[in-house]
């Protein structure tokens, strides 16, 4: 065995498995570098979902068919409902066991990943999986929600000395809301079907900050936005719901 | 006057100035839709900084010829450091002035903000003055340094029910530390050099979180990252550092 040194050893190291973040649904939201690694694929994964039909369906391979990535590529694997959790696990590590075989087989493997990887994404679960079986795992960056809504917004989201909050709890909320809006943050709140209540009461108080309402951001004829406050009060948030509320003194640090 | 109605309103619309959004530093983070701004646009404004040897550089603009846009394009406006604020509100004026007076002319205008719009970016001071001015503006979304350096490091910054916290002041993260790690939460610890000492004395602690230093993140030869308390410790951090606290919960609650 003659192979000794940093180069061999970098030889035959296999190839990894890549982990590419699509973004919000807004193809054009894709980064280049995102672009090229699905180019590049020989086979993608993409998760998918059954609707009340029946029917599984993709909102990842939607948006990689839009930007021309040949159908043939795609993948789709199935991932049960958040709540069950035990089964959403199940269908991870069966993810995870099929990657690693046809990676056995010299194929280069990428997995879809709707959003951006790092920001509440359950897919990072498949990522574990692999890493435990002891194969490499490669991340690429991609625009969260709340980063493609603040852009549409035109309005910044954090200045100065001020902060962001990210949460999905509303406790987490109110305490900011209390605290931290005081101190100059602005609370992004993700998946707030599961607190709409504690949102409308919120924006029914008096003194409650600006905020910006979007649904279904970048997924075409679904988006809807606004920041009218009887509109956000009127409407049955869905899923794929998020709430800015926003500080009112960013705008006034900013001059 | 013939020209009523909302189509006839849209169509006399004068063009909107574009911000655009190009990512932390690697060309592959901009986004497509990023990239096709720059290929439309007549001119596309680009911050400058002067160097210690007097020399005006421009990160924006290495970004943007990195991806082949023509140089001729390209306009370089000076932005005089941070802290002197009457000079930089004074530039962001002249810079929003001569905007206005291109845009006047007819030309398609692109501002290249470094990083993401939103996440303090003072750039925004321009668009204020633009619109202001009674012009148009739009903002495409670009990838903020903390999701790229997460996507490097391939961990979450936040799953299920922990947040994420982005701040610049110390005060600020020093009760996020005390409070929000316990809830889950991760800190995004920006423009650390103004607090240098209290991050080092945070690291020096017993029972410190797992961290992620990174400098000039996606600048190629300049760029520095480590997970390595030690090494963080031993480093004089420049402007461009930033350093994640990683919520230990995080990844149990991914399984």
């Amino acid at each position: 065995m003659s192979c000794l040194g940093n180069y061999c050893i970098k030889q035959m190291k296999p190839s990894p498995i890549i982990f590419v973040s699509l973004g919000p649904g807004n193809p054009e939201l894709m980064t280049l570098g995102c672009y090229h690694q699905l180019q590049q694929a020989d086979v993608i994964f993409c998760p998918s979902t059954a609707n009340k039909e029946g029917e599984f369906t993709s909102k990842a391979a939607e948006i990689i068919t839009a930007v021309g990535i040949e159908t043939e590529k795609l993948y789709k694997f199935h991932v049960p409902m958040q709540r069950k959790r035990e089964a959403a696990l199940a269908a991870y590590k069966e993810c995870a066991d099929e990657i690693a075989a046809m990676h056995k087989k010299g194929l280069k493997i990428t997995v879809a990943v709707e959003g951006d990887i790092s920001i509440y994404a359950s897919t990072q679960t498949i990522a574990e999986y692999l890493e435990d079986a002891g194969l490499t795992v490669e991340m690429t960056a991609g625009i969260p929600s709340f980063i493609a809504a603040a852009a549409a917004m035109t309005h910044p989201l954090v200045m100065g000395t001020g902060s962001l909050i990210v949460a999905t709890d509303i406790e987490q909320i109110r305490h900011n809301i209390e605290r931290g809006l005081q101190h100059g943050s602005s609370i992004v709140c993700m998946k707030i079907k599961s607190y709409e209540n504690e949102i409308k009461e919120y924006l029914s108080a008096p003194g409650s900050y600006e905020c910006f309402y979007y649904e279904f951001l970048g997924m075409g004829d679904k988006e809807f936005t606004t920041s009218d406050k009887s509109e956000i009060m009127a409407r049955s948030f869905p899923y794929f719901s998020s709430m800015i509320i926003y500080n009112p003194y960013q705008s006034e640090h900013n001059r």
